[in-house]
């Protein structure tokens, strides 16, 4: 089944302790749509500049992604982010950020991206997703992300949201701050009392926990040693799950657990390198591998 | 088969964000030993002084643990140990140390414990464990913790100590600063290289790690939102997965693997109450019933 993701297309500046690489591919819907592209096909829709460099949407559509719904704004700039991490290679420091045409953005759909089954609502204002979420009336799953700035500025539009949306899909420290918790656990249940059927915290190099109504579970991230870049990590693993279900056309509770631990591995890769340079390697095989060495970590 | 450990009883009062809770029964040795009474025979050595209430021992006693190790310094004083947790229980700060006893503590094992099959050193200085290794010249399996302290002030003595022993449990802040990298595979790995046939990083409520020549593997904690006192959740850890290497006399890839599972669960209700208020209110067969909640969670 198709799967539409509505999110930023940005221009990334990395630096890390090893190293630093300007001019990225970035912005959460590229990582999330790259990894759910070995899934399912998926459609795109943001919003770049005039300078943003054809090779970046050429990159996307050689993947098989619609990306017909990537409005450009020509004399606009596209969106820009610099960060630079930490040793530990989890903090991160923002050095600079220009939203640009992105802040102001204004998600039109094209007509056929309507009536798509499977939606991501990548982070955004939640009046921007609540947006989107009226164009998609018959959707079947829809998931969202948010961030910490929404969640201190636009409480009320957030929490509107939750109630239209299937699952959320965030981390531990917007969980906690949400749930006004240092438990993730308890937080995770005091999330999803606030709307979704579903939540998902991701808990970075220590994987990611679901919780709905009558389960509570934690998967541990794949063990590896080749962290390269973060960036994208939580919106590969978004991808990777949402890209399974769409593909197999279910959300019943082991499909969701089958597609949780997909999202664990299609993050595990987007981390060895820098942008999309490592997913740009491997195939559906590769991640097939990686789940059969997954498995086997699992059981006892 | 019977489990020898030698490390310390202690009295711990204990601050939490909800409670405080002053002369807990406490030390290293001791919740080891609680948590390794669940599987197998346990003879505990430590030193206390003439301040050390009876009824502690008693306690241990009445548990089945084998108690005539503990050596009493009339005219000296137990070691106590004050600690307060953060909100995030996780982190801690040590109000007070009072090493006493512990601190001259020289084990001097009874002729019988000295043909103990498998054998935990609890935290001490490596000098100190290296004296009760020589003690026990026929162990099958030797396991070892450390600390921070060791790690910066006696680098030369616990790297003999990790020539000798075959497995080293500690957790992640202590792996990296021994392999000097934030990443926690690769200062597994480097840790191994060091000596240890096998070693063990415990991450707290993310889990534990398990490196060996031919094996690296995760396994996540079990998730609780009820995390009364983290204290001794290591040395639980620790107890559980040597009480069950013990009880089936094995330590081949997939008995050390279900036990590391055992020293996960056991070391879930060990933060459930005060000291070992909460250990003391199960039995193994509320430690299987967790069990199977764990491998129905990681089974997918």
């Amino acid at each position: 089944m198709p799967l539409l993701v509505v999110g930023s297309v940005a221009i990334d500046n990395v630096e890390t302790p090893q190293a630093r690489r300007d001019g990225l591919l970035g912005g959460s819907a590229t990582h999330f749509s790259y990894a759910a592209s070995f899934f399912t096909p998926v459609k795109l829709v943001s919003v770049v500049g005039g300078d943003w460099p054809a090779e970046h949407t050429e990159l996307l559509r050689r993947r098989g992604i619609d990306v017909s719904g990537i409005q450009v704004v020509p004399d606009g700039k596209s969106f820009r982010w610099t960060g630079r991490y930490e040793p530990n290679m989890n903090d991160r420091q923002t050095l600079e950020i220009e939203l640009d045409v992105f802040g102001n953005f204004e998600p039109l759909l094209p007509e056929p991206f309507c009536r798509t089954p499977y939606m991501f609502l990548a982070n955004a204002a939640p009046t921007t997703q609540l947006k989107v979420l009226d164009q998609v009336p018959g959707c079947r799953l829809v998931v969202a992300d948010t961030m910490e700035l929404w969640i201190q500025t636009t409480h009320t539009d957030l929490m509107q949201l939750f109630q239209r949306i299937d699952g959320l899909i965030i981390n531990d420290s917007e969980a906690k701050m949400l749930a006004d918790t240092e438990n993730v656990v308890l937080a995770g249940h005091r999330v999803r009392e606030m709307g979704p059927r579903f939540v998902v915290i991701k808990k970075g190099e220590n994987g990611a926990m679901f919780f709905s109504e009558h389960e509570t579970y934690v998967m541990p991230a794949f063990p590896t040693e080749k962290v390269i870049d973060p960036t994208g990590a939580g919106d590969s693993f978004a991808g990777g799950m949402m890209g399974y279900l769409a593909q197999h056309d279910n959300f019943d509770p082991e499909t969701l657990k089958t597609a949780m631990a997909y999202g664990i591995l299609v993050a595990s890769f987007n981390v060895e390198g820098f942008g999309l340079e490592r997913m740009q390697q491997i195939t559906r095989d590769d991640i097939e591998d990686r789940m059969a060495a997954y498995r086997k970590m699992l059981s006892f």
